[in-house]
């Protein structure tokens, strides 16, 4: 890795769900939505992230701690942050500088262990643009939602689309990919792992000439 | 393979969708949609079942033949059906029985190569009893449309599908999920392959008590 990428690295359900139904801030993943990540829960790097010693080892905690160990900064929209500020709590999973989607202007947040929130009201390549400069040689994760995934593909930002596919049917939800226009939109596909319950599909995602690589 | 089983093997873009936007008589696969089959029309096993000679060989091959090998019976819906029938021609790529769900009664088709369609209009559950009958010791393959997976889905009459993911964004057409309610329905990652252009996902459905197996 030259570092300075922007990636995602989500789960999503067999019917193309990143969340259950009806998502609230009571229910950030939304009805049910906690089976999309129970293949992550029990890694023993999500408990390291989480403050948790232990856990399972093995290929999945392998490409978790991948992206963990990758990841010197985060993009997030400002929907995901609103649903995450209270269960991420004073230690927030992050431990990176993260910065927030939004529409007003807003002074940073200093949590414990190492994340900062920063807001970015003048757009998503901006946002990149602070995002990669706080990364200095690690990698940006683009960690949603959905709307802010779709927004960066979209705008050929993206350098790697890692899903995590879960062989669930949740019926409805959050969709991963919607309202991308039907002009298609090919990827190269760049790398199939299998696990016990998840396929983990590596993809290069199409580049706008001129964005940052 | 013991014989009898009920199975779907369907091509799915990144985005779950199994045809392009506006599908119709003219455009059965939709607006571009033949990009989805893209990887199967040079294939020996596609060519020879379509009466052309040579093509290529190797995973992809093998898989669709495979499936062609298997298949002793087809079951489709009117629709795919009125949207097929002219482009199939006087000697249709089934080679087999097909049994097409209907509303109304209807004489049989006896067309050339192997494929007879027979018209069957009391349910989902009958269609498959007649096909796998008349497949004796193949299985039978559930062909589409979408609506008609998802109705036998539902019904927890399948025994495998094999979903063949292809790494573009389609943005709109029929999609292979939906409509199927909000409870959630867990299959079993039954084979992971993946070729260059295509990766070919392989599950286990979930079965209703009593659905022959």
């Amino acid at each position: 890795m030259s570092g300075g990428r922007a990636f995602v690295d989500i789960t999503m359900s067999l019917d193309g769900f990143i969340t259950g139904p009806n998502d609230s801030v009571e229910a950030p993943l939304g009805e049910g939505g906690d089976r999309l990540h129970r293949w992550v829960y029990d890694l023993a790097s999500f408990r390291r992230a989480h403050g948790l010693k232990g856990g399972e080892t093995g290929r999945d905690d392998d490409l978790l701690n991948e992206a963990l160990e990758r990841t010197g900064a985060v993009v997030l929209g400002r929907r995901m942050f609103d649903h995450g500020e209270e269960p991420w709590g004073d230690d927030p999973p992050f431990h990176d500088p993260v910065f927030v989607l939004t529409h007003e202007a807003r002074e940073p947040l200093v949590k414990q262990g190492g994340t900062t929130f920063a807001f970015v009201n003048d757009g998503i390549e901006r946002a990149l643009k602070f995002a990669k400069a706080a990364a200095g040689d690690k990698d940006v994760s683009i960690a949603g939602g959905a709307n802010v995934i779709q927004q960066y593909l979209k705008a050929g930002l993206l350098d790697e689309m890692q899903i995590h596919v879960v062989p669930v049917l949740v019926g409805d939800g959050r969709r991963l990919f919607e309202d991308l226009g039907t002009e298609q939109i090919e990827l190269e596909g760049t790398r199939v792992l299998d696990s016990h319950d998840v396929t983990h599909l590596q993809f290069r995602p199409p580049k706008t000439e001129g964005g940052a690589s």
